[in-house]
């Protein structure tokens, strides 16, 4: 009887009894947006998509031709947890001078470099520092692990205010477990770390034995070729660098990876191995034989001058259409402008009422722990055409206009 | 002078402070062996490992030219984080009747899978069950979410024992978040689940509100081509099932699924995101290409052929060296021997002893929740050739009778 009742009865929730990290787990909202950008009559700034026909789709294809004929079965076999060994050894160096193929461990992109971060470091209740704006996406990784945030000020001119990381490290009861920093190009802003910061953030590290966890997810995007020296150059025993070929060569295959410490990498490969064993071999290949190429350097430099000429664009767009009604930095580098508004903007507005308008953005307020600043938003250059974006912004102004 | 002295201290120790999560995910026993097989001297029976030599390899790289002639650039940009929407419907309709796409969410194979259901479901402390013995990487991803296992014995004839999970139900003062199961080819002691307790168990999930997690890696591989009623067609709205193309297409692909009643899969969305926004795109499309083509059944044959052939062989040299020294079933299908020795002989020694004279299995110990059980080896039949398995059991007699 009581078995008829119970099956009758609402038995999913009765069943179904999550746990609380479900409810702790922001939904992104660029990858809601993505959803919707399918429509025909949306155009989308909105991610941060790579223009796909930047894609080397063909060279990819026959590098899959080759390495099936040489390695067959073998690449669609299990393989190693820390990942692809020639892989590991040329990201070592290439960016990690003086580090070993040991100290590197493949991810599926960055975003699982992250999570794999927030694995190895937070505890419910552990004080980690992020600059205020940051990534959403690790903004939203971060939070399913249940940390408390300590934000310092962000200036996308100079980088994040050292004077309050000082004061969090000096003051806070509770040591944090790392500072979450984004130096090149960062997203959403877009601006990047001076040098003078770079060094005060390394004197900070080493004296209060903070952990800096560098993404360089748009590192290789400088548009001048000028690219300063990276927290890990700075202090390689302090440092944990994650990074990722989403952004120079395709998102779709996922590969991405950290370096840090060799004691630290081992619990990681630990950690990797209860997640999903190792990333998908092929993938891995594909990146290794294409990066290690001849054709890379080309490769970047075409990426380069694409974004730097759609930046360009854009910038001219935004100041035709709005001349001097709203500051903006053209950035050097990344994917990203950072638009600023009025204080009277809520830009949470003006993107609820873009979107129904067929104009995809991101607010401002997305990027933010603790409260949100709400006159931003972050404007994505990659992937429209320069016809789009000439569209989308008279869009973006007429909606404005209109607020 | 603080900062000389940090400088020169185990800046390691000092400034990197793991979560207690690191030190609660065991090393996966496999994936330490599968790092040392590959010394020349050394015969392997230890991975789940498929016979390489079956992997669509020349077909793959022919959808691969396909696709990404007919796709292009999509292929390798950012993707749905639910999956490949013909896959998901693929897999709906093959094994899940009455369900739909939005049930399924695609997975880095079922590894992640778990992952993911961990994370959805665990909370430090909750109760979830096992049976005794259980799939190894199931307990290490479990164990790194710090939940309170409780033990079902299990049968191999049988299942598991529904007595003691009844027991438990009714005995337990907080409620068990799922029962773990493998009703089909169990890793890693290849028996099914008889109907009876099939039933028994869908009758008690219902009376108990008791979620059935199904781990469906082996269903495909049934030798004489009966297959069971899953637990899912018994009771769609409490089953949980995972499974993955690692055993029947490739493992190094990585694709995997879950299906779940919608609600559950919507917050699993929203968790994937955080973990790595998605799968990757290209593995998705091969396996769907192949797995939708009119070769999936000849290859699904083809496979069940070897490895019944393999077992069968593997059945006669075991009886040809052992006599009837120990007892073994001849397995019906899945990938693995579960052999028993007298209660007197300590598995783990004779594993020790046998990777010393290169020979890897796996000790039964490794797949125990609470106290394991010592007597037992696990052998797996589908990797190695004829003649190794020929080798391999030989070895391992004479390092048993010197014990």
């Amino acid at each position: 009887m009581s078995k008829l009742i119970t099956r009758s009865g609402s038995n999913f929730t009765e069943s179904f009894r999550p746990s609380s990290r479900t409810s702790k787990t922001p939904v992104s909202v660029t990858r809601d947006i993505l959803k919707v950008i399918d429509s025909p009559n949306v155009i989308s700034f909105a991610g941060g998509l790579p223009d796909d026909s930047l894609f080397p789709v063909q060279e990819l294809t026959e590098i899959f031709q080759r390495s099936a004929l040489q390695k067959g079965p073998k690449l669609f076999q299990y393989a190693d947890t820390q990942g692809h060994p020639d892989l590991r050894a040329w990201i070592a160096e290439r960016y990690y001078h003086g580090s070993s193929p040991e100290e590197i461990i493949i991810t599926s992109a960055s975003q699982q470099a992250l999570d794999l971060v927030s694995r190895y470091f937070i505890e419910e209740g552990s004080n980690i520092i992020l600059e205020r704006p940051s990534y959403l996406g690790a903004i939203q990784v971060f939070s399913s692990y249940s940390p408390n945030f300590l934000g310092v000020d962000y200036d996308p001119e100079e980088g994040p205010n050292t004077e309050q990381l000082e004061h969090i490290l000096r003051t806070s009861a509770q040591k944090p477990k790392f500072f979450y920093c984004i130096p090149d190009f960062q997203n959403p802003s877009g601006g990047s770390y001076s040098s003078k910061v770079r060094e005060k953030l390394s004197e900070i590290s080493s004296s209060y034995g903070l952990p800096l966890l560098e993404d360089t997810a748009y590192r290789e995007l400088s548009f001048n070729g000028n690219i300063p020296i990276s927290l890990y150059d700075l202090d390689p025993e302090r440092t944990v660098s994650i990074g990722t070929f989403s952004k120079t060569l395709s998102p779709g295959l996922r590969v991405g990876w950290i370096r840090a410490p060799k004691p630290m990498i081992q619990d990681l490969i630990v950690q990797k191995q209860s997640m999903d064993l190792h990333s998908p071999t092929i993938g891995q290949e594909l990146v290794f034989q294409f990066v290690s190429s001849s054709k890379y350097e080309a490769h970047l430099s075409k990426i380069r001058d694409v974004y730097k000429r759609k930046a360009l664009h854009t910038s001219k767009c935004l100041q035709d259409t709005f001349g001097s009604s709203i500051p903006f930095r053209v950035p050097n580098g990344g994917l990203f402008f950072w638009l600023e508004f009025p204080k009277s903007i809520d830009t949470d507005v003006l993107f609820r009422k873009s979107l129904q308008a067929g104009l995809a953005t991101v607010p401002g307020s997305a990027f933010y722990i603790g409260e949100p600043v709400r006159n931003h938003l972050r404007w994505n250059f990659s992937n429209a055409s320069e016809e789009e974006t000439e569209k989308g912004i008279k869009r973006l102004f007429d909606i404005y206009s209109s607020l």
